[in-house]
């Protein structure tokens, strides 16, 4: 394993998160805040640190999928774990495996919380919550890629393993360039959302957190109704735009191309407004009985599928309480999730058209044995090994998914709350139902279920494998023994 | 669509039930009971129609995977039909979709029940319905294959369609002495549980129905508690034979065969014990504060885990009232079930094992790009298109699971009792958790939703795909066309 490049990447990424704070460091001090302090040492010394680290360039900066994947996972735990010290410095979140999880919440987008009062938080570390959603929702790795130049081949080991989706569509013939124009776009959408709230009278501390929040498909509130005491128009633009970030951006980037046609194409981003409009209308005649007015039912509807399906987790009323038909249609949205290709976690919509595609083939082997078909979308025959792995990646889901719930159901919650908290960390989503549901938070579980579900939201973000493979036993085995190995080649 | 041939075998399977109907007449005899004219018309209509309509043997007895699919998926919604007429005629079960519901329940060995008072029913009617579990666990076609003669190449279609699990495993080259054997085996451990049960002074009516339930891994009971009142004795004979049915018949087949070792290596059965065996352990400790000595936690924990592994669903104890774990650990084992090649349902040992290797492989791939290793089982290498077909079972299984939750959830009753209520049928287990757990039953769901889940038990029984073809557009509009075509061909 290419060791030193591994460290070179560890280490650029610890002075980029060095470099971000600065966005709570400036928040705390218009605010006048004393948490700015924390912000400001942990920034310091973690850009410091990073900085000096990476001062000489390891001269081979090759790196395979193993090393993509493995120097992935480092990073992101290494990331939630520094975003989490300035909560402990500040005695917001006292204790570690509490701060731990909020920050991988928050860098993952799932939006879970443990936070029983939020709007006692200081504005910058209220500031600095929301925002590890918008630096979680590109990637920081796709940031890397996007700054600081690399060896050919390596870029797309990289962003394979930190990408969302079965299969990275390279925009252009330059990986580089690709990681480029998805953060344009994503930082465009990200500004014009602000200026709408702004427009829509929201305060603009408020219009900031949740415009990150949505962005990153994250859904960390700054109060504690989350979105329901905003108005009508301010939910309408957030439920809107938490839609938008769950498209796949490639489609943007065709109509930023100008190709328009090739984006109408996009069987995926088809089927994920189908997939809305018919949650939006089934929920909306299910719940219409619980609100005074028709355009109140169908605001709620809306804004929960959008806030849901894209893995959000924002509220706007207590989804608990709604009928088992609704909740059975939320909780399948989890798992569905957004497009590949977007901020959004999940399954993703194009994995469940392969999937369905392949099932209904099989269907038709049983009437015409000897037709071959291929498997074919947005026009183009899907390879044998894309379908291949999404199946697989549908068994490794379900695996990881099933041994999470019996973790998580030791500590003896109910049913509901155990099935729920792990669909609603490992797809990135937040909220769950029963004790976890969106008028409640995460605190009242153990520790131990914490640390589990922290581990499945991260899983969830990367997409299960590089996380699997930090802790294949051959990799174990190879970081184990690295000194001999070394010591070898130098002898 | 080789339409002759499918009116034949439903007729034969119209005449068989007809026959099959003498026990319940004996029981009805010996109790004397009013009920048992009911038995008598049905039975015999039943067999005079299924007799005259076969007198003539359609000249061309070939067909291929389609009609194999087609007259499978009837067979079973005719028999569950037929079945339920008696229940109907001697009004212990007035309404329709509830007699249906219980006598699919019955074929399907899911042992789901709509009765809240068993013990009022008559001695005919419990027999009948212990019985259908014994006649649906090893399969009517299967028993029809052992029985008529059909021309060469088709069995195996009819049996493919029938039998649970990946692959067929032709025990010899003649696909009817396979099945010949296979009942051989079946009738030899079902009288072998019969004695042993009479001789653990079990009642001997009980014994019957309760051996007729655990051979065919049903569940059916004959008193209110389902297996709570019966000895400690008598409850483990219960429980050991419930896990005995659940291995894969090959096995004894094996055994008998004189070649313990090649019976010794099957990984599939190896995987069923430690499942077991870990599940056992985890609940007794689970459990154990909740039982008066450890003697009682322990018989509880094996009869509960064996119950639900092999999709039986006999209970000793209300395991509604069971921590969390314990419960989540059983609804795994649910979803597991049992052998391929055994009359348990569910989603198959051999499967689980199938997928978990292709996870492992893929794992790999990451760590070695290069190598290619083949998946193999028992020491053979598993041909590609099992691998593919497990991976396709296994999408459509959740996707025909998703979709039934949601319609069960349309009326309403919580998560937790429209989630269990779809595995316990689906997998053909019987009690769920909740509303529907084992101290309650399913009467008080809606008719849509029992609609629904007796179709899931046929579905479940058949391992999807008969059911799915049967409403195939190419299918039905080969039936609905049927007259034009064989004009068609007559001119």
């Amino acid at each position: 394993m290419n060791q030193s490049i591994i460290k070179y990447v560890l280490g650029k990424v610890l002075a980029i998160i060095g470099i971000l704070m600065i966005i709570p460091v400036i928040t705390g001090i218009i605010y006048r805040e004393d948490e700015v302090f924390a912000y400001i040492i942990v920034g310091a010394i973690s850009y410091l640190l990073g900085h000096f680290s990476t001062r000489k360039k390891p001269k081979n900066t090759m790196f395979y999928l193993k090393e993509g994947c493995v120097v992935t996972s480092l990073s992101w735990i290494l990331i939630s774990v520094v975003g989490a010290i300035p909560f402990m410095l500040t005695g917001e979140i006292p204790n570690f495996v509490d701060a731990w999880f909020e920050t991988a919440s928050g860098f993952t987008t799932t939006g879970a919380s443990i936070l029983t009062d939020v709007e006692a938080m200081s504005h910058t570390s209220l500031m600095w919550r929301s925002f590890t959603h918008w630096i979680g929702g590109m990637g920081v790795l796709v940031f890397l890629l996007a700054v600081i130049p690399m060896s050919g081949g390596s870029n797309i080991n990289l962003m394979r393993a930190e990408s969302p989706g079965p299969s990275v569509g390279k925009l252009v013939p330059k990986i580089r360039s690709s990681a480029a124009i998805l953060y344009k776009i994503y930082f465009g959408m990200t500004v014009v959302q602000l200026v709408l709230l702004i427009i829509a009278r929201m305060p603009v501390f408020d219009a900031f957190c949740i415009t990150f929040g949505s962005a990153g498909t994250g859904g960390f509130g700054v109060r504690n109704d989350s979105c329901g005491s905003y108005t009508a128009l301010q939910q309408w633009i957030t439920g809107i735009f938490c839609v938008l970030f769950g498209v796949n951006f490639n489609f943007y980037y065709y109509i930023l191309a100008r190709d328009p046609k090739k984006s109408m194409k996009m069987e995926e981003v088809k089927a994920y407004f189908c997939i809305i409009g018919a949650s939006v209308v089934i929920i909306f005649f299910n719940i219409m009985g619980m609100f005074n007015n028709a355009a109140d039912a169908f605001r709620a509807a809306f804004f929960q599928v959008g806030s849901i399906i894209t893995t959000t987790g924002y509220s706007t009323v207590d989804f608990n309480v709604w009928p088992t038909l609704s909740k059975a249609i939320l909780v399948l949205l989890m798992f569905i999730g957004a497009c590949a290709g977007s901020t959004g976690g999940g399954f993703k919509v194009s994995r469940v058209i392969i999937a369905s595609k392949t099932v209904l083939k099989e269907a038709n082997s049983y009437i015409h044995p000897k037709s071959v078909k291929k498997i074919k979308m947005d026009g183009e025959v899907i390879e044998h090994d894309v379908i291949r792995s999404v199946n697989v990646y549908m068994i490794t889901y379900m695996a990881i998914f099933i041994i999470s719930v019996i973790l998580v159901s030791i500590e003896g919650k109910d049913l509901v709350t155990s099935f729920t908290s792990v669909a609603a960390t490992y797809n990135n989503i937040g909220p769950g139902l029963a004790k976890v549901g969106p008028a409640a938070n995460y605190d009242c579980l153990s520790y131990f279920s914490k640390i589990v579900l922290t581990l499945d939201m991260i899983a969830g973000r990367l997409e299960l494998f590089p996380l699997l493979i930090l802790f294949h036993p051959a990799v174990l085995r190879d970081a184990f023994f690295k000194k001999k190995c070394s010591q070898k080649t130098v002898s």
